[in-house]
């Protein structure tokens, strides 16, 4: 994976799209996915990822992450530009709304994976996907987070994501499997249905 | 939290802001924080909150996220701007790198969710933070994602959270209350550390 991230990592003027040997479907690169899964079984160590943010407090529900470099097999990859993501809480919540709140920002995070781990197997599959446009809502039930009754959950109790895919070249059997992959696949799905251990330290600071 | 919600929902004079009823903490209306908590004792139906998004894909791993109106005790009610999430991986996994990748939004979600949870319950314990700086990292193994192996998991296999909290008014007992806050009362950090129930829909579209 560290010589095909280098390869990626160049720019590639635009004219090179069109050479015989690109296989480009879903705007995914397959040939170059390839690389990566030959690379990867060739040495299961590049397959280690590390993914980083840091976050500040602004103020009340206000606060802002920077995302860091990540590291893939021991090495750092800077991303091209910073990104700084804000989240807040609306003014029924106390907060002065200037940004999603945690909640609506993990349906984010969770509707964009299985997007893009759908979009990437079926273009590993050589399945050409038009469109995919998804709905998610989750129940949260306030009582928990307020601490009112100790058999409330604070988190979701349940999340539901409605997907419509739009892939008029797919056969029957294909818009099946199609409709499978995102929930096979994405790591921020299995993250959620299966749970994760988080380990949170606080240190005072003067 | 009706009443409440009409009451938040006015535009509040900054002068009023000094009024000897008003009660900010660490930004938050304790007193409005406390008339939720009252309406939801009174009306536990006021506490069923519903949060919604809307994905759309664009190319590759890039996709986009708009927030709709969340529902709170069977109303609905609508953000004061329209929010856009972008999700997209850096080039290293094939992408454009035109924002932070879904496992990177996961992690946001968690950090802002533990911050504003220690910050609210710091305000109704009546303790004041001056700061709270965090990182995150999550480690995850892309043979899940690519396949590879089986007995690999597909999400994050730990995520570990770093808070720096100044609160130089604190008592030692309040620092040490304030440092469990986040774990005990976040929503994200539940619905992570113990799994939801995630369903996906797919359906094909002309």
């Amino acid at each position: 994976m560290m010589m095909q991230t280098k390869l990626a990592m160049k720019a590639v003027p635009v004219a090179t799209a069109a050479r015989a040997n690109t296989n480009i479907t879903n705007g995914v690169d397959v040939n170059k996915l390839r690389e990566t899964v030959a690379a990867v079984k060739q040495n299961a160590d590049l397959a280690s990822f590390k993914f980083r943010i840091q976050n500040r407090w602004i103020d009340c529900g206000e606060n802002r992450s920077h995302v860091l470099p990540f590291s893939a097999g021991g090495k750092v990859f800077a991303h091209r530009v910073g990104f700084t993501l804000t989240a807040d809480e609306p003014e029924m919540l106390l907060g002065a709304d200037t940004g999603a709140n945690p909640v609506e920002h993990l349906l984010h995070a969770l509707a964009s994976c299985v997007t893009t781990s759908t979009v990437y197997h079926a273009a590993a599959r050589g399945i050409k996907i038009e469109r995919i446009e998804s709905t998610l809502e989750g129940d949260l039930d306030l009582r928990g987070f307020l601490d009112l009754d100790p058999n409330v959950r604070k988190g979701y109790q349940n999340i539901r994501m409605s997907l419509n895919i739009k892939a008029p070249e797919a056969t029957e059997e294909q818009l099946r499997e199609l409709a499978t992959l995102g929930q096979r696949f994405s790591p921020v799905h299995d993250t959620l249905s299966h749970g994760v251990r988080v380990s949170i330290t606080a240190d005072r600071v003067e």
